[in-house]
């Protein structure tokens, strides 16, 4: 049987695992999985699973008890792909050649890593910085790592390598030379994965090369944050040495008054108690990016219920004025980076590009965004607008050839860890021959 | 003798006092000063007093030992007042009818206000937002209130003022709401004075009504902002629930991610020594405000060294590479504002406005400017950029007709709280009247 390559993402409540047979990858294709399996709502038990198997006609879903972790989680997952005799792929768990782990903060590793256990010391360090972050991709590299047999490879791709390129005076925070150097305090940014698969999607689309691509991207999700793209590479972007700043989310603030938790609590430097024993988070930074966003304005971290409560106020004051105001203030904040990173970019840009769940099923939101950016050239056709259907690149704009193009991108974040699996793959037969020749 | 009005403008390591005739000001002049006197240096000592006198030839200019604070510096500048003897306006302290104080932080104070008791108390609680911004200018309230005649009337201007028409999705941070209210949390932005004095200044340049003026101003000294004027209303503006957001400043973060102070120091919550014993300051609001800025990246606080730094560089990445980092980091950061605010105004912008020390000085950083934002139509003229002369407004962009100008504004917030007392001198001559024509 040809290797299996299993991409694992997962968050802070939830677990999604995408099963890819390598033998159909290639280096200019899509990737197309075999098998997806999601546990969701691993903090508002009971758990969800959802699982489809690509030659099934529908996807299944069902509750699961007593699935509170990320370990759970992915057992349940390890479960239901042996045990569904439809997916012939999988005999045992012998048959995963290689697992894909999503790791938000990076640091300064300039690639994937293999996971070893230098490589799980080094991610654990750095994980100060994002321990909200990082702490679920590194429980499960420890699960895989007693789960799985020991010639299984695990490879560690982080959300901070595709900016890697971001120019210093974009990285550089106005603070303390020593201790910025120290600390590693500076803008790393995150959502990588997404960009490198929106920026392969999209110079494809417009027929360019990727090294030939300006564009503004958004991804809009519960984690929300956008990118300028020159010539294929990030040269800004929203989120800085944390998540934790840039646009708002769900339940992160996005950029505040750096002063206002001091404001806002006496006990803003204190650890968290809400937090894992094993997590040092401050208080502060457990309210920034756990207990704000649209959630703590509109009661809801759905933003699909937010965009229609707002729709139904009308403007007219009556209504869900904290829809409004949600919707309102994510609307305001992606318009001010959109203007930043079209100077950033020189007003020369070849698409605006939403992504993300919200990107995709936003309506509402494309439409409020795209009004606002018309002074830039940018417009948004309604009817393309309204049905986007389920290509992998849509053009809403009302131009569909030239500059300043309107796309929504379905980002594939799995499937970008697969292709950069397929690369090592790649490589390590090259190497292997080449040993070969020289003995 | 004609009521005379004293300007004062203290500042954490200065305190500027200007004089003014109120029987030469009206609504529609520029308010002409007819004595200014300043200390600056008290962190630094010796401090150092300039004074001129409008009808004296030149400033003088001596160290004054034993200057420290600013109740100190304030009694220091009386001084030279009653004692110049070509100073024929002034006698004694009983010549000065109208204080004028400028208030950083006015929380929701709508207006200017009298200073009495009630307001004296007000301006105490909402400073626990921004002591380290309020505390010079209570202090001399006070100093005030013991060293002249009871019949002097104090006025206090609010640098919050001018944003009072900042949109609600603009002032609202995405955070838990019954907080954010109990604790006042909000964008209301700063140099409010300045900005009224800009926006006067350049409407009547253009010849158009306040109302009719849309303009994106820069303030830029050692503490700088940006706002986006429409209709003659602040609709935005980059500092928020207190001065520490936003741009950079000379030892100001400005913007940074909301959580990096927490991974710069384990004591961020705790109050700071440093600060004087009735300030309550947070070790982090101390490192964000005073440890920060350009002169953490290029060793200095004078923007002009460090542009003439920076231009010595050439980009080679010789010479002094904290000063070219400074530089660069300065520039990107107003860009992106510029860039955010030209959407919000929906590209409908009269001028882009470079005013404070450095907006008037700084050359090379106006070049610099003007280059990033001709992809939104700016363009500067090179011959006018390099020489702007003393005039109140002067034009540096190509176009002098139409929208897109771009200009030089020597802001007066002095003048500013002149005008500010005329117009309540005037509202309390005819309620007087009003009153006694009742009567």
């Amino acid at each position: 049987m040809p290797p299996l390559i299993l991409a694992i993402n997962a968050g802070s409540s939830s677990v999604k695992v995408t099963l890819y047979d390598s033998s159909t990858l290639t280096s200019t294709n899509t990737p197309k999985s075999i098998a997806q399996c999601t546990i969701d709502g691993l903090t508002a038990p009971p758990a969800t699973l959802k699982y489809h198997h690509h030659q099934s006609e529908k996807p299944i879903s069902r509750e699961v008890e007593g699935v509170t972790t990320q370990e759970d989680a992915f057992k349940a997952i390890m479960q239901q792909l042996e045990q569904d005799e439809g997916l012939v792929e999988v005999g045992s768990k012998a048959d995963y050649a290689y697992v894909c782990h999503r790791v938000v903060h990076g640091g300064e590793f300039a690639d994937a890593q293999v996971v070893d256990e230098e490589t799980v010391q080094r991610i654990e360090r750095l994980s100060d910085l994002a321990p909200l972050h990082n702490t679920p991709a590194l429980t499960l590299i420890r699960t895989c790592t007693t789960l799985l047999p020991p010639k299984t490879r695990q490879i560690a791709f982080f959300d901070t390598t595709f900016h890697t390129t971001l120019p210093r005076a974009i990285t550089t925070y106005p603070i303390n030379r020593t201790i910025a150097h120290t600390n590693a305090l500076r803008k790393y940014g995150f959502h990588g994965l997404s960009y490198a698969s929106i920026l392969r999607l999209t110079s494809s689309h417009l027929n360019l090369s990727p090294a030939a691509t300006n564009i503004i991207a958004l991804h809009l999700g519960s984690g929300a944050s956008a990118c300028a793209i020159r010539g294929g590479k990030s040269v800004d972007t929203s989120m800085g040495l944390t998540p934790a700043s840039g646009l708002p989310g769900a339940t992160r603030a996005g950029s505040v008054d750096p002063s206002l938790v001091f404001h806002y609590t006496h006990r803003a430097g204190r650890m968290s108690r809400s937090s894992a024993r094993d997590m040092h988070v401050t208080y502060a930074e457990e309210v920034l990016n756990k207990e704000s966003g649209w959630a703590a304005l509109a009661g809801t971290t759905d933003f699909g219920v937010i965009s229609a409560r707002a729709m139904a106020d009308g403007g007219d004051g009556k209504g869900d004025e904290g829809a409004r105001l949600a919707f309102d203030v994510f609307v305001d904040r992606i318009l001010g980076f959109v203007g930043s990173y079209y100077v950033a970019l020189g007003g020369r840009v070849d698409a605006l590009v939403f992504a993300g769940g919200i990107g995709e099923k936003g309506v509402e939101l494309r439409r409020a965004v795209g009004r606002g950016v018309e002074c830039l050239g940018f417009e948004i056709d309604e009817v393309r607008n309204a049905d986007v259907g389920n290509a992998a690149v849509v053009d809403i704009g009302r131009r569909t050839e030239g500059e300043k193009r309107v796309l929504v991108v379905r980002t594939d974040e799995q499937g970008e860890m697969a292709r950069g699996c397929l690369e090592y793959m790649e490589k390590e037969a090259k190497e292997t021959k080449e040993t070969k020749e020289d003995v």
